[in-house]
Parts: structure tokens; sequence; C-alpha cells
């Protein structure tokens, strides 16, 4: 990522400041909470992809930087709200805000964000913009609720499962990148095109994301391995070990996931039968996939640094260990 | 009410049916909470509020019955928040939604909704109506997290009691009645003014609230009265009832409300305090002052079938019983 790390450079450090001054806030407890979160993000994946949409599609204006803090906030916004939701210990390698100010204050710290989002978006003067983020906030909470209610679900069916991830991550990878292409004025093919980069980008990401909920370590991620085994979180990794050891382990998935008996060692087993029967590796596999299609959607765009940028990008997100 | 209640009818027919249309989703969930909470409305005063204003204004074109959906779902999205916040038991003569489908999906189900509303107002077009809800919904959200953190201060001087009800309710009134002037193209000066309208008019109906938290009953008002005590929450009246008997009861308000400490008979007795020091009665007598500046605001409009709807609407929110 080090090419696009440094064309970024200079817009990315307008977005930090824009950042800064809008997270801000007369009541203390709000620009402290929202510090704790923000300024514990290194990789800012997100707005990083609304400004590298917007100068591959040629904008010379800064409206881009605006919507990318805004695409953080929302972003942010909706980690506060997941922690509350998931009780979640750790993230981003920090006690997660709702332990050390309570669940009142990250869901109303959260609203604040939301409407700090908005508020920067407007400041962006696009209402088209406006109008797919707007709708990418939905849809992420339509995936978010969706997951809530369906994702400990043994028999959830890997469809229903990507749906799910398209949802409440895919969306606004897509829209960062789709928003950024907008504001810049391109042609519907070339926003189709960025939209679609991000989207299998975002898939590509949370496949990863998922697998490395098994493989990854803690100090790495920034967040606990076993998360999703404990909650019985049927992501891809254990629907695919669910499915090819259905028979022989039928008892230890039931107890575990179904039932969420789970004692010591159990994480271990899950995870040991995950890597013997590859399921770990075709979550991969299919992540790889998605970013080579991110990839190729970029063959709109001809010569300009920026494309080769993104392309790493793709790949960064199957390889990356955290 | 009847005269406003007649002339907005259509109106308030039209948003009712972009509510229902937009409260939907493939997420079985989503409309079945947002129903739990919308249709136990029976009011509707913020997005009557949106409709009066832009007819006053002279609309004549539909814009305005959007943003009235949008302040609708904004004020729905606060309260879902709000009763996970204040662990609330009952809404609207319902059991809070939370109660029924559990905290998370509250919190993810006002999300939904709070994106909806941006979506709505994306549709109606103005970009300047835009900004006011956006900016609205970061001051209630400032505002909630400033009771949160200071509401159970027995010292809080009422300035900031009235700073705080002036964001987490009066911003609402302002901004519904102010978009609707705007998107009417109505001149700064009647924005302004219909803006004035609104914030006095929600301020003197948080009074009154809050006034009805020890005087009202069960049934009337929906929710259980007594709640702002049982929480130590310091509203005016219980400010002005500490003050005026600080030196007789400060035993009994400490125990109350700065420790939660609180037995059967306290709250009776608490309400005793404050009819025998008449602290509920100045708390509506100064409801009454800002219902009165609210109707003054008013004198920028001519002959207008609106324009004493609007002011009985004033009374109304100081005379009402829940």
């Amino acid at each position: 990522m080090d090419a696009l790390i440094a064309l970024a450079g200079p817009d990315m450090a307008a977005v930090d400041t824009l950042i800064r001054k809008h997270m801000d806030s007369p009541v203390p407890v709000i620009p402290a909470l929202a510090d704790h979160l923000i300024a514990g993000s290194a990789k800012r994946l997100r707005p990083l992809l609304t400004v590298a949409a917007a100068r591959l599609a040629g904008a010379r204006d800064d409206a881009c930087l605006k919507l990318a803090a805004a695409v953080e906030f929302i972003h942010t916004a909706t980690l506060l709200h997941d922690d509350v939701v998931d009780s979640s210990q750790l993230r981003r390698g920090r006690v997660a805000a709702h332990l050390i100010w309570g669940a009142p204050s990250s869901v109303l710290v959260g609203d604040f964000l939301f409407a700090r989002s908005f508020e920067l978006m407007v400041g962006a003067g696009s209402m088209a913009a406006l109008e797919i983020l707007a709708r990418a906030s939905r849809v992420i909470a339509e995936g978010e609720v969706l997951q809530l209610t369906r994702a400990h679900d043994m028999d959830l069916s890997q469809d229903l499962y990507l749906e799910i991830i398209r949802a409440k991550t895919a969306e606004l990878f897509a829209a960062a990148a789709e928003a950024g292409a907008v504001s810049a004025g391109a042609t519907p093919e070339r926003c189709r095109a960025l939209r679609k980069f991000g989207q299998d980008l975002g898939i590509a990401f949370q496949l990863v994301d998922d697998a490395l909920d098994y493989s990854g370590e803690t100090g790495a991620l920034g967040k606990n391995p076993g998360d999703d085994f404990r909650e019985g979180k049927a992501t891809l990794p254990l629907l695919l070990a669910m499915a090819r050891t259905g028979a022989s382990e039928r008892e230890f998935w039931v107890r575990t996931v179904d039932r969420l008996e789970q004692v010591d060692g159990d994480f271990e087993r899950a995870r040991d039968l995950m890597r013997q029967t590859g399921a770990l590796d075709a979550t991969l596999e299919l992540a790889g996939g998605y970013a080579q299609s991110a990839k190729a959607a970029l063959s709109e765009f001809g010569a300009n640094s920026w494309r080769p940028a993104l392309e790493d990008l793709a790949d960064f997100a199957v390889m990356r260990q955290a």
C-alpha cells in the first residue's frame, strides 16, 4: 500500500484535520470518546478510498475531502453501535468505548458522529454524493439487523452470509468510492466502475476479516480472535467447516454454535477443524477472487498513478494479517 | 388544535403514507419495530409543524411532505435510542420497543430510521433544509449527551437545564418549522420567525412534559409518571422544589435524588413538596411565557388561516394534560 499512502498523503492529512475539527463539541465526553476510537485507526481505508476514487476520476478540487471525513464518521458511528450491540471488549487495540464511558454514551456519540457526517456532506455540496451515502447508511443498518436476527443460525446459507456482508461492510466501501467519483464529476460508467471496485474490495476485506477471527493474533488484530466463534456468529469459515464435517462433528457444532455451550479448548478445536477441512483457505480463495474482480473494474481507467495504487489496495485487503 | 388538524388533514394523510412506505424493509424486524413506535403516535406534532410552517409561508408544492416524514423519522430514532439509554419501560402507551425486541435491535432500527430520514430529505431536494435538519440531529445528540452527564446533578443551574431542553427537544421543533419555511422559499426573516416559533414552542412543550412527569396520570401520558424522579433527573420542577425547600428538606433530596435511595412514598412526597412550593405552577408559568413568545413570532405573517391554527398549537402545548 506504500504507493497509495504516499500519493494520498497530503489529501489524507487534510482529511485528518477535518475529522479532528468536526468531532469537536462543547460537550466534553463527545470528543474524548470519539478520539478514543478515531485515534485508534491507523489505516483509514474507507476515506482513503473516497479520496483515491475522486483523484483517479480526475477531481481537482477538495470536495472529496469532506466526503472522505464524512465516510470515516459513518464508519466510526457504526463501530460504536456495533460494539454495544455485540458487547465487544476490544476494538482497534483499545478497550471498547462502551466499557469506559458506558453504552448510553457510545450510542449517543455514535448518533452525534452520524449527524456530523451529514453536516460534512452538506458542506461538500453534492446532493448526488449525499444520496449515495444516505442510502449506504440505511443499507448498513439493514445488514446489521439482518446479521443480528439471522447470523447465529447454523443453517445460514452462503448466499445469505454474502448478502449480510455486502450490506454491513461492502456497501460503505462501494459508497465511499462512488461518492468520490460522483463528486469529481466522473461519467456514470466510471462511477459504476468505482462503485464495483469498492464493493468487491469490501467483500474481500470482510471475508479476510472473518478468516482472521480464527487465524489472527490479538496483538496484530487489535481485537480478540475467537470473538465470532464465542458469539456463535455464522461467518463463512464456520459455515464451510460445519458443512465439511457435518456428519462426524455435528454434536460439537450444535453444542458450541447453536447452544453456545463452550468450554476451554473448543475454539482451538474449531480452528483446527477449519484448517484441516480447508475452510480457511477456501474463504481466503473466495476473497482473492473478489479482489481480482475489484481490480478488473478499474480497466475503465487509463494510465494514471492512482490506478496501480488502488490495485495494490485490493491485494493488501487479501494479504493482510490484521 | 381542531382547526390545525382539519387544515393539515390532507397533507398529514400524505405524510403518513410516506412514513409507512419508507419504514418498510426486506428485514422484517425493522418495519415491525418501527411500526410499534410510529403507530403509537397520535399527534405527530413535529411533522405537523413542518407542514404548517411551509403552508403558512406559502408552499404550493409537496416538498414539505417528505421533509415532514423525515422529521418524524428523526424523532422516532431519537426516542428509540433514548429509551435504551434511559432503560424506559413505557412509551406512547406501549411497552418500550427494547423490552420486546432487545436493546440491540432498538439501536440499529433507530440507525435505520435516521438514515431513512436523510434519504427522504434528499428526495425533497432542498440542500438548505437538509443542512437545517442535519444540524438539528447533531444538536439533539449533543443535548442528550449533556443530559446524560449532567442531568443527575442536584446543583444543575436553571440556565443549563434550559440549554439541555433547548438542544434535546426544542431544536427539532425549531428545525422542523424552519425546514418547512425554507422549502417553501420563504424570506430569511420569515424562516427565522418560524424557527423562533418552533423553538419557543418546543421549550414550552418540554417544560410541560417535565411538569406532567409529576402531575400526570399513566393512562393519559402513555408513560409512567415519576420516571424522572426515579432516575434523579434534574428537571425544572425538581430544581425549583429543591431550591425552595433546601434548608428543611435537604436530607430528603440528597437521599432520593443524589444517592437515588428511594422508598415507597418518596415520589408522592416530592410531588406534594412541588405543589406546596409552587414549583409546578412556576414551571407551567414559564412554559406559558414561551408559548406567548412563540405566538408573537408569528406577527411576521398576515391574514392566513394557518396563523391562528399555529397559535392554537402554542396554547395546546401549555394546556395539555398528556
